[in-house]
């Protein structure tokens, strides 16, 4: 059996070896070459969508593809016959790098480094925002410590965050379609975020790309948040609607808001989020390394080779 | 017995009631008025320079003052008879604060929120900081996963800040003057300083500052460090040897510099460190917040009267 691995990315293939299968590198940025074409195994990463049309075309022996990103919309619609392939996510090997690209965006929002650097930019001392000042004054969202932050999409990445956050002193309130502890974490189901989202110094949006999330933080959900309140946002740009959220912090009505994500990225640069006050942009860098990528692929080799069902199956 | 206490900061004062002493709130920018002249003991935060010599010379009755600052240089060079009054720092106020604060500079280093915030305000997207992306290629200070952080000075800072450096899985070394293990940490001394410097991702410095800590990172240390390594300072500028970090950075010796203390605050107009390469600045913000200072006057409180020793006695 042939297993086909990108050259997009570093792998240790020294531990993929073992198994009654061949490794062979390939390039995704060109069409599979013609003497790998019978493999049955495809890992896949930023792959070319030329790349992945062929192989839909021509890799008739496929089982199996492994893609490496979250959410693989690139091999899902290249046109792979899904009654006989089966197609598995690289979620899981995002979680911890969303988690501190989150974490970093709720400092650099409690700790105002953004603002920082625009002054050192003008060659100015931001004097006001450093000396004596008041340790977690009532209405600001100056710290982690004893700050209500909610996270709505409570998933590996919430369950990867949360308990940083617990460290640094945070209250952690998860939200998610269905309430219950998870990971001793208390979730809340979205019938309660409207009380939460009082109640919240800094929401962490996880929400993944879908209809039903399209929008989900729109300008009433926003209204609700205390005027101090951040938003950070690594989940999907859909989920927050970006007019509202540019009039809600034109208008003082939160803190601010750092977004990984946007409804159309690269951003636009006519987009009114590069000047709005107190928006903090990051261009769609928390996740993108795939980290773990090897165990996660001999996990699912060994589950194929045993005839048993695979991880993050589609 | 009467302690005065200064309405410089918010002090829950309730938590300090019932012991046999008179609580008097005191203004910290204007003399001490005649009826609390009498007082035994000084609570103090950001007093006017003014104010402390005036107590110095007429507060005849004083037995104690607990300064809520870690190092008091204020209330020490007032004039006070230190060999009638005892003078206690507010050491360990600040642990959790600069410890945030020194977290947060990490990952703005490591993430590149500064770059990030600099293309953000030219209108621009940075692309190149974002998508897809190698994790931890060699060379690279990417993520506290992985990453070697060096802390020198293992105080107590140090002891707050390390364990969520290991939970965000970096591998933390703390220099002090003495070796061994605190809290669980590997400490080595200074003289084994060179080879931990070559092994180093992030250095968090946080020395205190005397004339044994003067330029302790100076030419020859930085030079020991690899290309992409970065320096965060949240101790004192004066451990720093400013010249010679801006020549480093300017000759791209190292990764970078994340400073909050200076040599001289607030740093100057003319000073190169505003605009050399890869140096991020912060206004002496990492503390200057007392965090719990009621448990550590209650505590002393409680030592006073019991005629034991106090805590953070200089």
């Amino acid at each position: 059996m042939k297993l086909l691995y990108p050259t997009s990315l570093i792998l240790d293939t020294k531990s993929l070896e073992g198994f009654s299968v061949s490794l062979h590198p390939y390039d995704v940025t060109v069409p599979i070459p013609d003497t790998l074409i019978d493999a049955e195994i495809l890992v896949t990463w930023t792959n070319k969508s030329e790349n992945l049309r062929d192989a839909a075309a021509r890799m008739k022996n496929l089982r199996w593809i492994q893609s490496l990103a979250a959410g693989p919309n690139d091999v899902l619609s290249a046109g792979f016959d899904a009654s006989r392939i089966a197609i598995t996510t690289g979620s899981g090997c995002h979680d911890e790098t969303v988690a501190e690209h989150a974490l970093g965006m709720l400092l650099n929002a409690a700790r105002k480094f953004y603002a920082m650097r625009d002054y050192q930019n003008k060659g100015v001392w931001p004097g006001h925002l450093g000396g004596p000042q008041p340790d977690r004054a009532p209405g600001t969202f100056t710290t982690l410590k004893g700050a209500n932050v909610t996270i709505w999409g409570f998933g590996n990445i919430a369950k990867c965050l949360a308990p940083v956050l617990t460290a640094l002193g945070a209250n952690v309130t998860g939200v998610a379609r269905s309430a219950g502890v998870r990971n001793g974490f208390e979730v809340v189901g979205e019938d309660a975020l409207s009380d939460v989202l009082k109640k919240t110094d800094a929401l962490v949006m996880i929400l993944p790309g879908s209809d039903s999330t399209n929008g989900a933080l729109g300008r009433e959900r926003l209204a609700l948040l205390p005027k101090h309140a951040w938003v950070v946002n690594v989940g999907r740009g859909t989920s927050v609607d970006e007019g509202a959220l540019v009039e809600a912090l034109e208008k003082g009505e939160i803190g601010g808001a750092a977004l990984d994500v946007f409804s159309v990225e690269p951003l636009p640069a006519s987009s009114p989020l590069y000047t709005a006050p107190n928006l903090v942009l990051s261009p769609h860098a928390a996740g993108g390394r795939p980290r773990d990528a090897e165990a996660l692929i001999a996990y699912n080799l060994r589950r194929l080779l045993a005839g048993q069902e695979l991880k993050n199956l589609i």
